[in-house]
């Protein structure tokens, strides 16, 4: 994938990789790991959502959120009430997070059970959230959180208004201690399974998106705009 | 969903909902959450992946991985050498855990961006997973799992060996402390937006299975069987 998305930074610093710390190297599967920036960023792009992990009296929470990314920075948002947004507020310097997003590309069958697997892009980002408080930065990121999803639409929606801001909180992570996993290919079977009677091989999986819908209280002259066919 | 899927357990026991606890409630939108003990079911059942989250040197770590269901049980396997599964072993009762299911179903588009969403469907399950040593139950586990990402494959694979079956290691997580989330519908605008000229609606997702490709080395009279062009 790092060769067909476009690059997302430029100039040799941006290109360096990220440095592999004891907790982004994994225990096994190290040739699966990968600390190149642009392939980070591709994975992290092509993302709806993230499973946002911490700690909560002591025992561990994943939730699903949205997110966004702005350069090396990504940020997550929510209601001002909720509880990982209120822990990043309350903590200092803020609150420790993994944040974790996955592709599945395919289901890898093998001959043997013990040799199933899937093909996978992911990417699993340590730090420290903190709450953004610059009015502009929130701006920036609450619109790159939308353009996310659906690229091009903060363009076309009503920006939000003081009150709504205000309800939003928005929680920042730097990408700093980060590593990518990729398994690509067919499946690894044992040599004397290969006479084996059975299938092998893989079954892709892409996203699939469906015909737009528009809501009931649509405006029927307002057709669907192109930067959702082109999705 | 939970109307369209088959029960899985029967029974008036079975059918209780799950009990609430202070961490399955949510801190916002309440009206979302559900202990329906076979909608929870179907949203893990039609899950490939989920997201397990875990405590490691006070830091949360996140990592995607498949798992299996058996009636009120989910098992998650991996290298003995894995980090959680060997974490799993060592604790005493066990590993505290977060495991987490989502599915996107669609992206909900707003005239205003404060009232962007995604229809969604997911589980958080707490609990303390714990190492499964009984001999039957690991490999009913192991089947459970790789049944999971393709009904029907089990039977069409060579079983695990006494070496494979060592060098994999199966916790288990009992489905105690569980609640499902669930976003239908469309875009809930504010009433002043109605009239604004941006489009609004869902674009709906779903999942894409394309065409199996056989590995490069299979016996060309060995056809893609049922169970793989029934998905």
């Amino acid at each position: 994938m790092p060769d067909t998305a476009p690059p997302q930074t430029t100039g040799p610093e941006a290109a360096a990789p990220y440095e592999p710390t004891e907790r982004t190297v994994p225990a096994r599967s190290r040739e699966r790991a990968s600390y190149d920036r642009e392939l980070v960023h591709s994975i992290l792009d092509e993302a709806y959502l993230c499973h946002l992990g911490f700690v909560r009296d002591g025992a561990p929470v994943v939730l699903p959120t949205l997110f966004g990314r702005i350069g090396e920075r990504l940020y997550v948002h929510g209601s001002t009430g909720s509880r990982p947004l209120r822990a990043a507020g309350q903590a200092d310097p803020g609150l420790p997070v993994c944040l974790t997003v996955t592709h599945v590309d395919g289901l890898v069958l093998a001959r043997s059970a013990f040799h199933h697997s899937i093909n996978y892009r992911s990417v699993v980002v340590h730090g420290v959230a903190r709450t953004v408080t610059d009015p502009q930065e929130r701006r920036t990121a609450l619109d790159a959180i939308v353009d996310h999803v659906v690229p091009g639409r903060t363009a076309d929606s009503r920006p939000a208004n003081e009150k709504e801001l205000a309800a939003t909180a928005v929680i920042r992570l730097d990408l700093d201690e980060v590593s990518a996993k990729v398994r690509t290919g067919g499946p690894n079977d044992e040599p004397d399974d290969l006479a084996l009677p059975h299938w092998a091989g893989v079954v892709p999986l892409a996203r699939g998106y469906r015909a737009p819908q528009p809501s009931d209280d649509l405006d029927p002259a307002i057709a669907v705009p192109d930067y959702l066919t082109a999705l």
